[in-house]
């Protein structure tokens, strides 16, 4: 692997979605940093990545606070030119209305929307004065609707696509690329499957058609590619879905 | 005028669009209920109300505070079974995305967002043993797209129509009317004539055709009109604008 | 009742809203012409409304035929100024994409989106000169998302609703009031509650909860107030749905 | 390079975006068809793929006529499987409402809508059997919002847009990719640049910073990267703009 002079940094790098988009970005040359509450699990993704000759930093990281985002984006930028930064952080919570807490919603928002907010406008600062980078957010099918039970999720997941908007809109012509992707249905782990199989039976589990959860690299393969994008055609908004979904 | 055994909440009583509320609904006959952070403020709309027969309480009001929505909320319903309760409070800033703080972030989503929850929530609480009742929030251009300049309040907007959607999908069942109000353009008010003077000069002012302007008298109607609606066809959201608005 | 000078016209005036519609205005004193297909089928809702002291003509009308159309609304406008129409054609069908034939395609289209076109077009020709005016269109879910089936359908009636745009933003300044009104969920028709008992047994039938199905009074209510909003606050756009939907 | 045994169609192979289709997908091995209404028009293009070792057949085809659609897209399935087609036909008219006669507002929607519906159905009826394949529809600002002036062109791109979300809800279950781009600004032609300095001057042409209009070649990376995506994962709907739009 050819290795460029440019990092990636991604926010909320989780097993799955975020480890994914670490091990294509280090696949291709870039010095990947993630940031997580317990940067201490990131060693395996870490040595995963090494062991192939790519380069990868974890870092402990508390996305609400300023002075935290603003510590692992520079310490990013210090290892190479940030050329994208991934906005990752899930906070998927499901309560009825009369039991969401005022602190349950509080928290939601700060890590699904203020965190967000933070992640881009800290990026932004370290990539306006070239005139180019990517700050992409994940989303979710919260981020279209409010669903039942998702005043919290949904209210934070909406507060953070209307602010890849604004982003976009305002640093778009700067050359920064703003996008938002809505990544709508379930991601492949043992998580899922474990949820799948205690819902509809371990045989409904068994007879899932291939194909039909998502495999986190093919979601990096998304990211990256909108990446590359020339600036003459960007995309600020795309879904990801499998096959079979029913939407 | 005949009076009801019914009462109505209006949190973020407003000079404009929440004093209009209130003198609609007195004039119906229910107890209105304004609050706003000073609620010595709302005085004249009071003496104003009272004077034509009908009848306003104000109250002082931090509509971010649990504690404060629940006793305003409580107090309404002490004075008759609360009918409805508005959701009305604006903060309508923009700024540039590297100027946008993160407490200047914090606290318009707190006012505009997490208050919206927090009354919702609680009027909800009141209203569902009865079966009934309206829950309706006042929404903005920038709930629909986050515009440039627009991070903080666009955020907050857009989080707010999707709590109102996911409070419609959860408490329509159970006989609640919760509506979402897209206001989309000014309001006929000083400060927004003065604005459009300095912006664009008296004379354009001046020539401004009638009617080009939102009375808040006008939105008070529709707010009137969906309470009223029978709850076998009920609107969930619908938008307002003067008819020579370029949208 | 007291009888206006003013006609309203009512291009689809079927048995259930359109009819409804029909006798709301009527009762306002308007003189109402219903057009559909077979004229004569409007004989019991015409008597309905004579007995009850008001006015309603019924047509013979072809609405995908622009003179038909024509000559349809320059009735209704010798009798009284026509102050509104409204565009209630249905042509709900479901096909799998394969078997939905080109001839299909084209018809569910002739009727539910160019006969949309051709009535908003010349009542915009009549009521331009007079500056006021109101046109509104009858949509349904099917015009807010293509679901599966509906391909002939739900491209008819996306295509109404973004001509029902189209016509807001060039008339509206001219002082013509356009809305879209999507009306997502049940009639309670006779046909309407057959289909349910085929579907879903007798017992479920009977087990309805009250006002789950909509009452078609219920909507014409809504046409009703649309019409009376003033200009300074117009809405283009609102849903209706019984309490009860699932959304 | 390699050539693979396989075909793509495009419908509407104009000499911008339909071309660059033509060329990016000769170029990975594809045979390329492209058919419009004077397909002699498309031999340069197919001259200058074969110059580079590519595959392309040109064809006359009428988009709107079920027999010239079926067989063109049969040709290009019997030149190899056929493994994405294109839908690419543009009608973009702009006319006030009271001069869009009916035979213009039906020509546009036959050209931009009954032509998608027959393109998509007769690709669907040849991918089927093998359960793979890409059904992609070019879109356009117009596919979003009514706009003034546009009631011809924006009912036929909204129509196309909700047939497309059918088609992906029918089909994507059974093996098929069906997309929708939303091509929102300027492409990079002669014609567009004329516009500009007609509209604006050639002073303002000339000081356009570069990248502000398309290149087709970018879309077409875009088409190729959604037609290349795994099934787990599946775009339905992007937008695609220069980073200086203001939207």
């Amino acid at each position: 692997m050819t290795q460029r002079n440019a990092s990636i940094a991604i926010v909320g790098a989780g097993d799955f979605i975020g480890a994914a988009i670490a091990r294509r970005f280090a696949a291709e040359g870039y010095h990947v940093h993630g940031g997580r509450r317990r940067g201490e699990m990131l060693a395996p993704v870490g040595q995963e990545i090494e062991a192939g000759g790519g380069r990868f930093t974890g870092h402990s990281l508390d996305a609400r606070d300023e002075k935290s985002v603003t510590a692992f984006l520079d310490a990013a930028e210090a290892s190479a030119p940030l050329e994208a930064v991934i906005f990752n952080v899930g906070a998927n919570v499901q309560f009825p209305l009369l039991e969401t807490s005022e602190r349950v919603f509080s928290k939601v928002w700060d890590m699904a929307c203020k965190a967000g907010f933070l992640t881009g406008r800290e990026a932004a600062r370290i990539m306006l004065p070239r005139g180019a980078g990517s700050i992409f957010f994940t989303g979710a099918t919260a981020s279209m609707r409010g669903g039942k039970g998702y005043a919290a999720f949904g209210a934070a997941k909406a507060g953070l696509r209307s602010l890849a908007q604004s982003m976009a809109r305002e640093l778009g012509p700067q050359g920064l690329h703003v996008a938002h992707l809505v990544i709508d249905a379930g991601v492949d782990t043992a998580w899922v499957r474990e949820r799948i199989a205690q819902a509809k039976g371990a045989e409904a589990l068994a007879a899932m058609p291939p194909d039909t959860l998502m495999d986190p690299a093919s979601i990096a393969e998304t990211y990256l590619m909108l990446h590359r994008q020339s600036r003459d055609a960007w995309t600020h908004e795309l879904d990801l879905r499998p096959y079979g979904e029913n939407w």
